[in-house]
């Protein structure tokens, strides 16, 4: 796709975004003579503390390539093919992961209505009717994305009902944290009140998205669920043999606090694209916006200039709304240029 | 395992090794701006065009995460459930995969007697006896290892006597070359002679352990396979969101012939071991050395004390068969250190 | 259960039934010597050339034992487990197999709305608006039950309408038929004007239902997806040993227009159920009958005892909402029992 | 095939067998009124309290349609995907079920050798080198058939010993039953002494094979395995509507000793057909014959006419070997009839 060449800096997603160069000394500094594969070396054992004091402790972390695999071994840990899912007609795991829960955890979603990507805890008792009939699927897990799909951010108190919906039905709790860290920062918590605190069982812990090459992590919370997990890593062909190097990116990330400085700095960037953008005639925000992304409908008539320019997804053709997403290297000036860019396009039209 | 600490260079694996400076510096140099994810970016066309023109033009090629999904996938292209894989009773996907293939494919394997690690084409027709039959799988596929898991190399009219057999009735044929340069490198060929012109289908691209950090690619030599193969990938959940960065490695490795320098380094390493270590007393190798590993027999006593200094596997411990292997950044003074070490310790215990 | 003990006749579904007379003395004529088993005698080879008959021919026939399994066998057939089959969301496949589909192709089903159990064509191509991006499961298959689990019938119409909305797009037209009998003599018209006339591809060829012990066919209009069933078939573990007392089944049910007269009575007992329970006060039929069920919202306060005594399902409890069914061995005196009863009940409460 | 008509009675397989006329009659028996489905009838019950009682009182009981799912969904209770099953190379599971078991569970099977198709206890501990290892399945059940694919019969020593060493090392005892009856009539044992007071676990336990015209059940002598068992048979497509007919099947089988009557019957023909072929000149019994079935080597030119005759299966071409099988419905005419043949054409080739 010619238009999608010569794009300096973007807004079509994070995982546009490069890679933080203390990410990339990290793996520099890591390649020093051997090391044991498999995880069986320092650096992962150093990243693994660093999860575990992140969340609180008490703990099971495996790190994983990716962060579908993340979401769908998390779940295939609590769940046999015969339950189910419930989770957010908009997950990323129900939309946008082809279909890799359905085929290799052989079980059914079920999906809710989700507006603004949020599921109701209020929801989850309804879709218990049939449990004990041997004819239904049985759900037994429910996943929340936090931050979700749209950018918006559950609270810790609508975390809490979730889960406890969840816990009081004998359902597991997941969550897809490939976005965690923009929620924390949003939410001004630690990553273990908006994951331990709101009764979270197993974790996606997502790095790529906050400036890692390739690292996914997945945190067992409630450890029964680790059990043989070393064995599904393998088997879910997750387990990288030079570890160190995934390892040494998280070890990085979870360093001086670059985790957090990523993460606000890429939410601070799309308050600013948001405000920005806001009052422009004809531009009107569809989500709050809480994290790294603005979700708005723009004129038609100056979408395909300015994606072309900037690199964003029409993320509804229909509506014609868009969705751009920030990310720890998207400059002030970006958003600025975007910003008088479109001013000006909208301006123009009239 | 407090012994795996400390080893500056060792005879673990290929996989225990770092990443070569070339790859390093190549993914610095793509950390410029944003680009396109999923492999919508010029690098990743770069990696496909420089693969596709190493194994001779007309093909399709994908980039994965891990060498076992590029076994696992690339079956799954040829194969459905009711289907069987014909592979060596020492078949890497056969024995060191916790059961990817099963899993995720849903189809037998059928392991064939592999003397060296090598199968003998007139073992395939035997197979082949319930052709048509319903309460049998039905074989489809073979795959063989180049080089082979005990460091052998099938020579080209063997692969071709194999493939022979393979099409003839029916069947594709799969390479697992996750060590395909170093066979390369040893049989004196391109990667060409030893994939397409051998005749195989799909094949095992693998680069991490020719050092990168974490490549693997899927060539599909046999376009027909990889129809959809996008979709599978998905699925299988190995398609990188930062793809530029996998591509980047092999832009490296594929350069200036670096693929070729690490392969003949490594084998000419575990030439000089192997070497080294014959005829000392009660030392015997087990395969011919022809690759990067050397597996022999080493006297029980020796074994403790090497093992902690050198970080190598004991192989089949009933036999004190050890297996040693070399890198693209094994060092010949290691190589004489370890020789020297091994003559003075079995010298000693007389 | 004791409530669900003594009861002569019932309304609680067609499977509540016995096995038509006739059927059972073709089993008994069938037990006479040996025959090969699987499918390879001559009771079976009779069977599939009367189903081919009955729907028009060319095509391909496997006897089964389950419903779920031809639905499930037959999906397999023509979806790959990153494609997914479009459904209504109240289809069997999907509320009642307990997760078969998506175990055992490990594809997504994508439910439709469904007013009185039935699909709109005008809505399958809204769920193609992902085709051709590698994260999004790719529609291949519609499937539509006939008659549906709501007992109305699709108009030949309809279905027209939907396969060629299907076939427009590229998806292939499954059709659950386990109460296919009942949906022709709704119609009026023959099993292949429903089937293969309308653009069916293959077909779930519902016996059970209709009067059988046990017995369900596959029917493939398209031939090409019956490529490889046999081993489909038995993978699946649905292949019969002794298959001539299955095909001995539908034989009979095939013979003499049993499966009309089956099916026809059931249909009138339904039509005079819910003639005779319409109009009663606090009585509301929520369907139109139109093949061997009756929906009704009934006064709460009545159902128990009538349940008790008729042994019906509670459909919707929040509703009050009921489903009678009726089968080929429905008296018309227990029809007539029942609405009195149920008059009397109604007029007693008030 | 037309060599596989108009034959009265043969020795193709148990399966080749009709239906006992005690069972046909309770079929018909059965058919009164309507019944509860899915096995909530007063039938299946007193199917299930019978088999209870012959196996030893506490278990939970499920029936099924096929032996195949009673083998795959049994073992499915016990291994997880990364698991594997230890199974005799000659193991119907391995063989002749086209690939269900990997298919449905994921999982690995492991042959063992199995001379006479009895597996070794010693053989067990062997296969437990890489417990602990992540890269490779790890053994959980061990299948044992009983009698065996080739009519042998394990001793109840042979059978504690493998459970032992099973047991022992963490793993479970899965027991094929398919041929269970003619087990226990062999070793004039009672079921219980058989598989209960042996170790096993979950029990496969075969009516089709003894008299029935379908139907076969898992019996969970360890009740843990059976805990959400009847979500697994729904979602394996097992469970039968009308499951009364197959409830009436096991209950005639296990009344009146019908059970041990038709199973000594069948031991008898098979050791007076081995009894008749014995000594005949070029002939030779190849396993011992222990239950229904006689394996021999015949004379090349004499199969051919004698197989269209007697219709039963060569079972080793290459060494002509073929496999005659005997059932309740053998008549000593046909075995003498059959042994004078044989010793007729043997004679005039000379």
């Amino acid at each position: 796709m010619s238009k999608e060449k010569n794009i300096s800096r973007a807004f079509g997603s994070d995982n546009w975004a490069g890679v933080h160069p203390d990410v990339l000394a990290a793996i520099a500094n890591a390649n020093v003579g051997h090391a044991p594969s498999y995880g069986n070396d320092d650096l992962t054992r150093e990243a693994v503390e660093k999860i575990r004091g992140l969340v609180g402790g008490d703990c099971e972390v495996f790190l994983l390539f990716s962060g579908t695999a993340a979401n769908v071994l998390g779940l295939q840990s609590m769940v046999r093919p015969h339950q189910a899912v419930i989770c957010a007609e908009t997950a990323h795991v129900h939309t946008s992961e082809a279909g890799a829960a359905e085929k290799h955890i052989g079980c059914k979603l079920i999906p809710l209505a989700a507006p603004h990507g949020k599921i109701s805890a209020a929801d989850i008792p309804k879709q218990l009717g049939y449990v004990g009939n041997e004819h239904h699927v049985q759900p037994k897990a429910v996943t929340v994305t936090q931050s979700t799909e749209y950018g918006t951010v559950y609270s810790l108190a609508e975390l809490k009902e979730i889960a406890k919906a969840a816990h009081d039905n004998g359902l597991y709790v997941h969550m897809d944290g490939a976005r965690i860290f923009n929620a924390a920062a949003s939410l001004g918590c630690s990553i273990e009140e908006t994951t331990r605190d709101v009764g979270v069982d197993v974790l996606s812990f997502g790095g790529t998205k906050n400036g890692l090459i390739a690292g996914e992590a997945i945190v067992f919370l409630n450890r029964k669920f680790a059990e043989d997990f070393d064995y599904r890593r393998m088997q879910g062909m997750q387990l990288a043999s030079k570890m160190r190097f995934v390892a040494a990116q998280y070890v990085a990330l979870l360093s001086n606090d670059l985790w957090k400085r990523n993460a606000e700095h890429a939410n601070r960037m799309a308050a600013m694209l948001g405000n920005g953008m806001c009052g422009l005639p004809g531009v009107r925000l569809t989500q709050r916006v809480q994290s790294n992304s603005v979700f708005a409908i723009l004129p038609a008539e100056v979408i395909p200039e300015m994606q072309q320019r900037f690199g964003f997804h029409v993320w509804n053709s229909d509506l014609n709304e868009v969705r751009l997403v920030t990310s720890f290297d998207t400059a002030e000036s970006e958003v600025r240029e975007f910003c008088a860019e479109l001013a000006k396009s909208v301006a123009s039209r009239r």
